[in-house]
């Protein structure tokens, strides 16, 4: 299926950076469910470069809803939004040096030289401006449903953001910060940290965490298609994404069994566990705590020193410098990408678990 | 899909731990396949409880091939294989409180209580005996196209391999390796730690390192199945695992993009990194470095302390104290799982690629 | 994917003629849905050999449930179900000579030599007593939302039976009938064409009709999941189908505009049409009229004269005299057969629609 | 996956009658394959309306390809082409009268009053001129393979043209026919009949015969998969299309076994068969000789004469007088289209079976 992701809510995404635009054509969306251009902009203007911190490509993002929307409604039927390259300067590329950490070689294996290579083509984080308005349709009708989505970065330029707490309302104060962290205080370090590695030519990664709150306990599947596959087939999409964990992840290894396991108790009728080492995901299925996780984004490969690598059209080492305009880091702007993909994930799940009328007529429970 | 994975090969799995067995079904295979029923005994054996170490159930793992082979060689017609259960004790379990950290309640939701809830169902371990056998046929037939598959355990109780080095020599050697690790005096001191958590009534979890050595650059999709995507997904079926990085992964996160990019060289006119911290891929692609990844494993739910808890059907909290037979780790015994949901996922992305006789005519390359 | 069919509610068929037996695995079963062994032998016993107008081979199909029922129910996990076989009789075929008509040669184009030819092996009606065993399942299911499903045929030996009329009641007639025909004298005279062709070492085909009453208008996709595609794309899963054909068909074809179009009307509140040349489908989407078509069933390849044929494996022209047991017309026992791929068809759409509890909880409008 | 056709290489269709226009992605595409804005135009052409035959609706079809084409070549990434609409009139629709055997009040079911209903929306035949430009792409491709598809007017208006003989030269020579038969006097014959339709304010539906010559034999898969299957479901994606029958299809279920089954025989050293009663296809896979199967196409539904129907929005019985420009027949419209999804469907197979490089590579036999 390659460029398509989902069963009965599915997206395919198009498109190339230096091209005619990128863009997604949405399938299942359940017929009247609301789509808002604000919201669409809104979304977009999330992940757009804004400041010092990132490219210095001006991208305006100015979308066109090709089909499937009819007074301002989804019609149930193939939506396609497109969104035009503008500042597009191509001649800035050439085809031969690998950029190092880039798909440059692994595109070539693959494609055999006939990849569009301008500004990554269809490797481009341009691509996510199509995922991230997908994200635009997508998270309100989420929210209606009571399932809200956020992501802050955790972890950046060694400075660290508080983990999720109070799951729904941080996720919610995060719809309107330009920089996505908790701590509000930790916006400022951050950016230091990569404005300075801009000066010294070169780039930064971090951690993201992603919060669903109010998701229904009882979705995934035990086998091949767990919840945490799922969401880390939708996530793994993101271009820079090379690690997921859930709920403690990695450091819960390190627990023993008497510490990691999820005490669990009734809380106003419902189950609720006191602890969250499982990331709301038990077995592969939701069990009705917020299903948390982290991602390890690298540092963006594009950094204007010098490097060693090989031109492989040539066979021969060369050294390369990188010229163009790129985010020193692209961890700010990755965060709407992954509350997009996530949304992605989740829409589908339900409406394969409550039909294709769940947007719009609720889970029936 | 749900219980299936893969499009060109695919596995269907079945199967509860205290019914009439587990089992799958492959399709796809590559008509003339070997299909040895040694290695599929072999593969099986790694993985069955054999020591203080693991659970006191006895596995014998007696499989039977049902279809789909006929003179030792897969038809190419749909293969099922079945282990019927053996030493199942049923009257172990009960339904209503759940086990912290199991499947129990997150099954009740989704499956109203209609579930085989004895042993776990079909959310048990046991199922990857299934899982297991269906590598012990794809492991081979990677291996003649010069794939090679291992996993060790890199972190356990405390206690750290080394990680891979001569990726393909170091993944032949784990072949033979009761106890997975490539430093052997690791296995004493990780037994150890594991014995020690029995006598304490607890568990331990780990992390364990997966190589794919000798994997063609080339393979998986920029968006959405990306290389990244489509092994997380296979991981991610697998019971305990709540993490998957790639190379260098949320470490990786720390460097800067100096420091993390991996120079190129060309070596005997082949492209080689000289560090990998992409584990193999870029962009979502195989770059043909080894794929490297590691897989965060939580500790066994199954402690034998009383915990806290909630009685789902009665909607009061309780005490449990988890009775049965169940193992302080199951990381030995999750590597050889590791191994063969991986060779699912690559066995799928080499068909779809070259076709679905690439295990008997190669790769035409 | 293969042999695997649905999203929601999917069938992987396995087994071979003269191997171990013949099986399926059903997945998304909603938990709580009935499986009636009872069911699942009536069904089974529709299609087994019973007379002389069938095969002399001597199938009992005694099934085995391995997995995906507890107490009575689907638990909503894979459900395996296996039918050993029992009076197999291999010494019957030899690889070489081309079974005129049959799959031989094209099977051994696939598969190169290494299928189980063994009495058609996976290419086997023997493999449609699985495909039937599963509609021993959601037929009854299906029943309880009001879908019933019921086919006869039409024409046999140059004898016509009657077109659906009052669709629901037809249906249920049908479900006990011996010989699936609405006018029983066409039982006897279609039985005596049948008997004549075996006398003449000779074999005919046939016309069957399905229909499927009581199903929900809205169903289907305008483009490619067409309705009519996806129940073309079951029903010509079953040999021997050579063609599909809704409402009016081919002879509809031959009408102007003006005659063929259904004129609509309201009754008890509900729309309803005319005529139903459409069979109950526009635009690909079920309209609540009966869904109606007719399946082309031609004779059965195996008959007792000489034939001229190939030996494929030494490439040279021979004359083949097939011997074994064969019926002399599959299509009384290929009904149910149409039934159950019908109803797997139907499932599957309905839990894509309605989500996959649709079985236990309804429609919900 | 609904509007989505196809594993390997993939289908996804979008837009409407009366919106911003048509379009569709196609996924899959071998990089370097060349894409031919000529071929592409030259089979939309085939589509166009362009004589008093047609609707009198001006379609100039200006396509846009918005993605995945480099230097005249695929990328190997998504394909984008759009068609924007140009002369729309969509004064001339109203929403609740339904059509007599359209998809109106189906489409009201499934879509709960939100689909774009202005001239049938994504509905409309006009979504057919995105299909037609898929197949402007893949045909060309095909040929390079030796694969070669076309499709002729078997019977319209009483009027009957021969099946086909020579088959490869027969489908060569209908690529440049406007009305595309193969004895040439028809055309003259069966466009009386759709004016005197026409004239009477009716319309005519037909038959076509579409060949597949030079497919490699060992094409497709026994169950579910059949090469009939996947022929089947990607026809009947085409509006009006009401059955197909491969080879001697319903005719062939009046002939006896003996006569029916077709004798083989060496040829140049190959397996052929005298007859072609099984249409290409044993056992659901491609036996070497040419595919070729029969569709019914439904008159067309929209005529000028008042017609009884309902008003689903007022629910009670009215009469209905369409107006707006419509085809008396789309039978020659419909010829294209069917080569293009059977191009869609045999790409697909090809690809599954050959891999993803098959248009540039071939298949390696």
């Amino acid at each position: 299926m390659k460029n398509t992701f989902g069963q009965s809510v599915s997206v395919t995404v198009f498109g190339e950076s230096h091209g005619r635009g990128v863009g997604a054509v949405i399938d299942g969306l359940a017929p009247g469910m609301e789509v808002s251009g604000e919201e669409i902009a809104r979304q977009l203007s999330r992940r757009r470069p804004s400041s010092p911190l990132d490219t210095a490509r001006q991208e305006k993002d100015p979308f066109e809803i090709l089909s499937g929307v009819f007074h301002g409604r989804a019609t149930g039927t193939p939506l396609c939004i497109f969104i035009p390259n503008g500042d597009a300067r191509s001649g800035d590329y050439t085809y031969g040096p690998a950029r190092p950490s880039h798909a440059d070689y692994a595109a070539h294996c693959k494609y055999h030289g006939f990849e569009d290579y301008r500004g990554g083509g269809h490797f481009s984080g341009r691509v996510t401006a199509a995922l991230t308005a997908v994200g635009g349709i997508l998270l309100p009708a989420l929210e209606k449903l009571g399932v809200e989505i956020g992501t802050h970065i955790l972890e950046c330029g060694g400075v660290r953001d508080r983990e999720f707490e109070d799951v729904a309302g941080d996720v919610r104060a995060l719809r309107n910060r330009a920089f996505p962290v908790l701590e509000e205080d930790c916006a400022g370090q951050m950016s230091r940290r990569i404005l300075e590695a801009r000066e010294e030519q070169d780039s930064v990664g971090g951690v993201t965490q992603t919060a669903i709150a109010g998701l229904m306990p009882g979705l995934g599947e035990p086998w091949f298609d767990s919840l945490e596959s799922i969401l880390a087939h939708a996530v793994f999409s993101v271009g820079g994404v090379k690690g997921i964990e859930f709920g403690a992840g990695f450091a819960g290894t390190k627990l023993p069994g008497s510490r990691f396991n999820d005490p669990m108790r009734m809380a106003d009728g419902r189950v609720v566990t006191e602890s969250n080492h499982n990331g709301g995901i038990n077995g592969g299925i939701s069990n009705g705590m917020p299903v948390v996780f982290q991602c390890a984004v690298k540092p963006t490969p594009s950094i204007s020193r010098p490097q060693r690598t090989v031109d492989f059209l040539r066979g021969e080492d060369t050294e390369l410098t990188i010229r163009g305009r790129h985010d020193p880091a692209i961890i700010r702007r990755v965060c709407p990408v992954l509350d997009s993909v996530t949304a992605i994930a989740v829409a589908d799940v339900l409406a394969q678990r409550y039909g294709t009328d769940v947007f719009t007529r609720g889970t029936g429970t």
